[in-house]
This record gives structure tokens, sequence and C-alpha cells, in this order.
């Protein structure tokens, strides 16, 4: 059962996904929601903005933080038009969300080539097995930025 | 084996990860390289900016993509002063990144408390499985904007 306010809420991005094509974007909106009202909206800016992250989820949930003045989105929920894909759903998860609402599925979106399927793949795999070679090198160097981290009582966790 | 323009580069990305610690921020760096320069660089900047998406290695693939003027960097690669997290794993695939080295670990990272490996076990559960509920609704109402985008002649693909 969905409620009136959540059909309203995912109509609206619904509306900016349609609204995005007629601007030649992507077919793609989101909003973010917390306490009953819209604190954060989004749609697809890849090829607008010449930003491959610019995803509607990632810039609604930019949208709510920077509005909130937050980092942690925790009881807030998403509506986007399409299941997200796996950098939205982790950004989703890095922004603490409470619920995601989704309406087209990443199938259907496959249907017209945003093809994010091969990328839930590819993340299930073992690095040298992916199709993008991971490479590592010096960790004995590296390991220090995480010493001196972890040695500096002003930062900020998160 | 490495080449020494390879570990310049990657010790770039470790300067940017310490100097970040400095200013109390995640103790992440990263560069973009293509045709031997470095195109963009970025730090964790998630609590200084209130914005959970970004990481140092979004950061990079945003700033190389400004530098360029383009949202596909294919043929350059990244160089990343830890493994990357899913959410940025999955930004190198949209970004086309041809190769991606890294220093430290996800599990050096788990032990200072930055815990994707979480991420990537959810990712790979079924929706209905996962820690944040996830639920379907109108997508008859949605699919108009995938028929609208596929009419639409002047869309820009990616």
């Amino acid at each position: 059962m969905t409620t009136d306010a959540q059909q309203a809420f995912m109509r609206r991005a619904i509306q900016l996904s349609r609204e995005n094509v007629q601007r030649n974007g992507g077919p793609f909106g989101a909003v973010i929601v917390k306490d009953g009202r819209v604190v954060g909206e989004g749609f697809n800016r890849v090829t607008a903005t010449n930003d491959p992250t610019a995803h509607a989820e990632v810039v609604a949930i930019r949208a709510a933080c920077a509005h909130l003045n937050t980092f942690d989105l925790s009881g807030a929920e998403i509506y986007s038009s399409c299941e997200p894909c796996p950098m939205c759903l982790s950004a989703i998860y890095w922004a603490r969300l409470a619920g995601i609402h989704y309406a087209n599925t990443k199938l259907d979106a496959a249907a017209i080539q945003f093809d994010d399927y091969f990328i839930y793949e590819e993340l299930a795999k073992h690095p040298e097995q992916r199709a993008i070679p991971m490479r590592q090198m010096l960790r004995d160097e590296a390991m220090q930025a995480f010493l001196d981290w972890q040695a500096n009582a002003s930062r900020v966790q998160y």
C-alpha cells in the first residue's frame, strides 16, 4: 500500500524526469523527503554539466545535504523515478537514507540502453577479474595517512 | 612492475590524502591521469562540504571532466590512495576510466572505521533483502519518461 503523500512525492520525481527529457537530458528524476516535505530534488545532469556522477539521486542527495547543512540524511527517504544504479545506491547508503521508493526498474533502464546491470556484475567480482584492471602499489607509503588520521584528535568522524 | 611515473602519480594521491588529514578531513586522495599528465585531483570533502558523495575519487573525476570538458574519461586512469568504495568504483565505470591504481585496501579502510565492505555486501543482495527497504510504485506513470526519451531525436546519448 502506498499513501497519497507517497504517490505525490513519486509523481514529482517523475515530473522532474519528464521535464529533463525536454532539455535532452536523461529521463531520471528524484526527490528526498524528510518529515513529510521535500528537502532536495534532482534530475540527471550528466551531459548538461559534463559530470558522469550527476545522476538524479546523487544530485538530489547533494541538494538535500546543502539545504539541511549536513552530510547525514538519517530519517529521510528518496523517491526516484528509476531503480538506483550501483553508484546511486551506494551514495544512498553513505547518506544514511532510511528508505528507497522507485518506479521504473533497472531492467526497464537497460532496455533503453542505460545499462547499470553490467556494473552490478562487476562489483560482485574479485578485483583481478574486473573489466577495468586494478593494481595495488605503494601501500606502505599510503598507510601513513591512515596513521595520521588515527592520531588526529581533531578529526571529524563520519 | 610499476614505473617511476606511476609511482609519482600515486605519491601525489598519497600527498593529497595526508594534507587532507591536516584539515581534519578523511585520509583519502586521488588523481586522474591522461596522456601522461594529471588532469584532475581530489581529496575527501564529505565533512568539509556536507556532501556524502564527495569522496576523493568522485571529486577527482568531476575535476577531470570539468578540466577536459567531457563526461567521458576513456583512456584516462585513476590513482587512488585507497581501494575505491562501491560508489567510487561505479563512478569509475560510468566515467569509462581505463585503469585503477590503489594503495591502501578496503580492509585497511575498514580497520579505521571506513566500512564500505558492508555496502559491497548490500549491493549483491536482492532488493527486498537489503538493510534499506526498497519499494516499487507507479511504474506505469514513470515509463512515460522513457518513452519520451526514446521519441526525442535530440537526446544526448551517453
